[in-house]
C-alpha cells in the first residue's frame, strides 16, 4: 500500500481502537511495507493528532515494543467546549419546575454526547480505569460515550432488577433531593472484585445517587478512582455529601419567576 | 499542510462527521492549500475508505457543490460481525431463568455496540432518518451507536414520566411477553411532528414493547420507516405482532434443562 493510503487506513485504525496495544510487524504485514515506513507513517500520524489536540501515539520500543493512541483533548478544546455547553444552557427557555433544567435536547445529540465523553475520558486517562458505571437512564450515554475513549466495558446501576441479568447485589439508598427511599440493583456477574471505577453520571444535586453508587460498589470491593458530572447545581440549602468529584458545568441562581439562570464552567476547568 | 498530513486530518475529520455537508473551499482554506490538491485528497481517502468497507465520500459537483462521508458498512463486513455475535451468544452459560439471555456484557463493551449501530446504520443510510427512537434501558447505547453513523438525535421513550423533561405524552400497552399493562412516555419537546423515525431495540419476542413504540410515536404523526432489534427470540406460542423489522440475530430453541441454545444470523441477512 502506498503511503498515502497507509495514512488514511492507520488514521481510522487508531481512532477506532484507542488504548489498543498495536505490534509494528503487524501492520508491516498488513499494509505490505517496511518498518521503517511505518514508523515514518506514525510520526506523521502523530503530528496532525497532536497538532488537532486529538492526543497522540505512544510509542514503545524494544521486543515487546509497539504503538498505542492515547485519545487526550487537549485542555483548550476541552474548555472551549465547555463554554459551548455553558452558553446552550443558559437559555431560560430551558427552566423547568422545581428548578430543573431541560438537557434532553443535548443528551440526545451524538455528537454532543461524544465531546462529552472525549472531554472525561481526558481528564481521567491516566488513572486506570477499568470500569466506567453510571445509573439508568440519563447518564448511559455519556457513560459509553466516556468508555469507548477509555476502552473500557460500561456497567449499569439500575433501580429495578431485571431478570435478564441473573443474581444480583442490591442497597438502599435515600435520595438527596427527594428524600425518598430507593434502590439500586448491580448484576453479580457486572463487575470484577477490587476493579478500578469511575462514575459518570448526566446531574448532581446533593449527591445522594452518587453516594448511592458508591456504597453500592463497596459491596464489590470496588475502587471509585473518579466521579464525572456533566453539570451540578448549586444548592445552599443542601450540603453536598460527595466531595470529590468532577463537574463540566455548575447551574446556580436559578430563578423562576424572573426566568434567569446562571450556567458557569464547573470545577474541571479550575483545578489543572 | 502538506499531503502526509492533510490526509490524517482528512480521515479524522470525515470520520468524526459523517453525513456533514462539507464545501472544499473550507478545508482549501483551513489546510492552506489548493483546490485541486484537496480534490486529490478526497480520491485518496475514498478509495481506502470503500476498499476498507466503511462507507465512501459522496461529491456533488457545480456552485453548491462538496463532498460527505456515508458511513456504509460492507454487506461482508456486517454478516462477519453478526456471525461473530452468533458465535457468542450461542455458549450455554448465558441461559438465564425463563429462556431469556444474559446480552449484558456484548452491550456493556462500546466496541461491540459500536458495530452494532455501525450495521444498523448501513442498513437504513437510504431511507432520510430524522430521529432514533428506543425505549428505556437496554436498547440506549445501541440507538446512540445507530444515531451517530446517521448523524441524528436519539430519543427516549420512558417508562415513567420524570419532572426534568417537562410535559408529555403518554400511552398504555400490553407487554407480549408478560401480557402486563405498562404505560410509555414521551416528552412534548422531544419529537417533531411529521418526522421519519428509525427504532432500536436490543431485544424483541412477541413485539409488544415495539407496538407499543408505534403507537406512542403515531401520537406525534412520526413515520417509523424502520425497526431494528439486535436480538429476535424465536417464540411459538406467540404470534409476533409487528412483521417489518430488521434483527441481526435469532435465538431459538432455549433448552433450559439441557443448557442448550441456538443462536443463528436473522433477517438482517436474508432481505439483501
Amino acid at each position: 500500500m502506498k503511503r498515502s493510503n497507509r495514512l488514511v487506513y492507520l488514521s481510522n485504525f487508531f481512532l477506532e481502537n484507542p488504548w489498543e496495544h498495536s505490534q509494528l510487524p503487524q501492520f508491516v504485514d498488513s499494509l505490505n511495507t517496511t518498518k521503517a515506513s511505518i514508523s515514518e507513517d506514525l510520526d506523521i500520524v502523530d503530528t496532525v493528532f497532536r497538532n488537532e489536540g486529538l492526543g497522540y501515539l505512544k510509542r514503545v520500543t524494544g521486543a515487546a515494543g509497539g504503538v498505542k493512541y492515547i485519545p487526550e483533548f487537549s485542555l483548550e478544546k476541552s474548555n472551549q467546549f465547555i463554554q459551548e455547553l455553558c452558553d446552550m444552557l443558559e437559555d431560560p427557555v430551558r427552566i423547568l419546575p422545581g428548578g430543573y433544567l431541560y438537557m434532553s435536547d443535548i443528551l440526545g445529540d451524538p455528537r454532543k454526547v461524544r465531546e462529552i465523553g472525549r472531554v472525561f475520558a481526558s481528564k481521567f486517562s491516566r488513572l486506570n480505569i477499568d470500569v466506567v458505571v453510571t445509573v439508568a437512564t440519563k447518564g448511559i450515554p455519556l457513560a459509553y460515550a466516556t468508555a469507548s475513549f477509555l476502552n473500557v466495558p460500561v456497567v449499569i446501576v439500575r433501580r429495578d432488577p431485571k431478570v435478564t441479568e441473573g443474581s444480583s447485589v442490591s442497597i438502599n439508598y435515600v435520595s438527596g433531593s427527594s428524600r425518598k427511599i430507593q434502590t439500586m440493583v448491580l448484576p453479580k456477574r457486572s463487575l470484577q472484585e477490587g476493579a478500578n471505577v469511575c462514575i459518570i453520571d448526566d446531574f448532581m444535586k446533593a449527591g445522594g445517587t452518587i453516594t448511592g453508587m458508591i456504597n453500592l460498589l463497596g459491596e464489590f470491593d470496588a475502587n471509585v478512582k473518579a466521579i464525572g458530572v456533566l453539570a451540578e447545581a448549586d444548592d445552599e440549602e443542601e450540603e453536598r455529601v460527595v466531595d470529590s468529584y468532577t463537574s463540566l458545568v455548575k447551574i446556580s441562581n436559578v430563578d423562576i419567576k424572573h426566568k434567569q439562570i446562571d450556567v458557569n464552567p464547573g470545577n474541571f476547568s479550575n483545578e489543572i
